[in-house]
């Protein structure tokens, strides 16, 4: 009866698309996972590796054998390969590579040799050419001879004889225009091709611009080293909607839910401890001001509401500008503009909290005072998270530092800092005179 | 020669694809936008205003006469109208759906019928469809004589007389299988049409995962309705990431970046608002223990550091279920194991930090007990923030909150309150008895 089961458990998994075999493993605490996947047919193993997270990823394969993982590795297109190769451990790499044919292992080498977030790493090189002084009907007659295309395919690239790429020919031109016409005469030679170097998040942003479902991927020379397909843009944009996500959080994209508990705790007690360097720092300054705490406790109930309101703000701007960056908005140009208007942003939500703020003080701790005080620390950070929340992530991309994931520490260690400074500094000045 | 210039940036800006024009727009101040805007060939408006953020969109929109925005009504596709139409004062709207045909009037209500955010709202009814039982040749000689396809078109769809959705035939599989076949011995009669009502975020998981270009959409009794392509997808895609990443800062994934100071104030003041009065509950746990703070000092100084580590880690295992959520990872079968993993981290990063804050404050206040309590009160914190961060997400989802953007605020509030008081009221009691 067991055996029953599992027969049918294993019949109903392998029916599914790897991408969703891949979602599955996912979605199970480790024991189940590793089940599960021993349930998976092996020919399918290489798709779902490839649509799995890097972690889960990574975790699976350091439970294969080196012939089971050259077997996936085999079973892949040399794009996919590529994506997986660097998981794969030396011994099997050698073997895959030994295994393949000189084609297949020249292919390999050239999207190697670009960087895996640009387009000559995103690119396939199974592309279907043709020349340019064929007319459409020679062209539908090798279709036919070539038979099945692959996946994706809306265009036939166009090039010459020493491979230099001169336009696009279209499907749905082939199959719409006069037989008699030449591909020169019906391609698009307007569009150019996307140089190798290209960062893929401009890669993405073509496509998105222009709709497109493939493109072709060129050298300097103008000659044709494979194409991009839209899947592998998909790919690219959710990475890097994830990255944003989750990079705020110190965490990877590729985090695994279910990892096990010592790497996950190993893993976010670096950015615990980033943290709480900063929050010493921020009790050093509170520190510094202990004697003005001690004769006006009122100052220690309220000054959180300083620091928080700071960093609110902050993060407000510091996210703004950061998908601004990320997506090509802003720039020298305007970033003096941007920048104004945060300010004012920031002076007018400063003022008409401040007011809030004083009037409550006023009416909680009976003291005219340390109303005036806090409205106008209140003042001073959220005039302080404007400049910070717009200066900072150009500054740090300047430095090569990602500021999706590094901006909003740095920014509240700074709203912190100048937000106790600044109310507990004027508590001591105004109340005590010192 | 002021006029020549103008007239060459004109030439510039009207050679661009209108997404580029679009993000141009987005990237500019007011005025500069305007005065850009004014120089766009008034035929492109309707496709420019389509790929611009709501917020750019709605203010360019009120810039406009009536005749300019029925022009740029009429001069878009009937899917792309349905997402601006909500965007057209009542006005031009009544005159647009005036001057249409009755069978682009019957399409564009078809797909207003529809949630934006479905199958049905995201589809075209530009649809090519073609019969089973003819043969692939008839087919071919039909495209000929039809002309250009839609763009965006990989496969024709099959459907019998009353419409029913039959199954796909792929332009590359007419393309090279032998003419003489039937459409229903090519076609692939194994996917099925997406159902009108599927969820948006659906809809681009089958993209996905199954590499689609397009896709038909069905009504309950198997009918065809339309088709949605990827372009209308990685939009989806995008806007989700927006979403996330911009709801957690209280924006909106539509913010403009140049918006008015006065518009963004007073948006930006609602969230300020909001995280004020978590503020001040946080406030009013400290205000209890004024007495305790007043006779130790120090205790002012350390206690934002229990509070933040707190939200640190929360926000941590917070963004992880969220984001698991959305990619329907998480599930009531596995949460049990999540919470229980969780719990495991919190535990181990609460105990080893614990220890290190105990160790710092012993050394900086001299005093055994202040390392003590707060090494405990951390303990109960980062506890508390991995129940919390665990278990509001599903919570906030089941009363129809939106947890991506909620989730963060709620969660500070209770690793705040929870913070304060256990370590303030630990204190209480081991320093002072009460």
């Amino acid at each position: 009866l067991q055996t029953g089961t599992m027969q049918q458990a294993r019949r109903m998994l392998n029916a599914l698309h790897p991408a969703e075999i891949a979602h599955l493993l996912e979605s199970m605490p480790p024991a189940q996972r590793e089940l599960v996947w021993e349930l998976v047919d092996p020919e399918y193993d290489g798709e779902v590796l490839l649509h799995l997270g890097d972690e889960v990823r990574q975790s699976l394969i350091q439970g294969m054998d080196a012939e089971e993982l050259i077997q996936a590795a085999h079973s892949l297109d040399v794009d996919d390969l590529a994506d997986l190769i660097q998981d794969l451990p030396h011994a099997v790499l050698q073997e895959t590579l030994e295994g393949m044919d000189k084609q297949r292992r020249q292919r390999l080498e050239a999207i190697l040799s670009y960087p895996e977030d640009s387009a000559g790493g995103l690119m396939d090189t199974d592309t279907v050419t043709v020349r340019a002084d064929v007319t459409l009907d020679v062209v539908l007659r090798y279709l036919r001879l070539r038979g099945a295309l692959p996946d994706l395919t809306d265009k036939l690239i166009v090039v010459n004889r020493y491979d230099k790429f001169l336009g696009l020919l279209a499907l749905s031109a082939l199959l719409t225009q006069d037989p008699e016409h030449t591909v020169a005469e019906v391609m698009d030679g307007a569009s150019a091709g996307i140089p190798a170097e290209t960062p893929a998040h401009e890669v993405a942003k073509m496509f998105e611009d222009h709709d497109l479902i493939s493109a072709p991927v060129v050298n300097d020379a103008g000659v044709l080293l494979g194409r991009i397909t839209i899947d592998d843009v998909v790919d690219v944009i959710r990475e890097q909607a994830d990255h944003s996500v989750m990079g705020r959080a110190g965490l990877s994209e590729d985090e695994d839910i279910f990892a096990p508990v010592i790497r996950s705790s190993r893993r976010r007690a670096v950015w615990l401890g980033i943290n709480l360097a900063t929050a010493f720092l921020a009790s050093w300054v509170i520190g510094l001001f202990e004697y003005t705490i001690q004769r006006s406790v009122a100052l220690a109930v309220l000054m959180p509401i300083v620091a928080s309101m700071g960093g609110i703000a902050g993060s407000q701007t510091l996210t703004l500008v950061v998908r601004g960056l990320a997506l090509d908005q802003v720039n020298r140009g305007n970033l003096r503009w941007i920048f104004s208007k945060e300010i004012a942003v920031g002076a007018i939500n400063g003022l008409l909290w401040a007011l809030v703020v004083a009037l409550i003080a006023l009416i909680w701790f009976d003291s005219l005072r340390i109303g005036v005080i806090i409205a106008v620390a209140m003042i001073i950070n959220l005039f302080a998270a404007a400049v910070v929340g717009v200066t900072l992530p150009p500054l740090l991309r300047r430095f090569g530092v990602d500021p999706a994931i590094a901006g909003s520490v740095i920014l509240t260690t700074f709203t912190d800092v100048i937000g106790y400074a600044s109310f507990l500094g004027l508590a001591t000045v105004v109340l005590f005179g010192l």
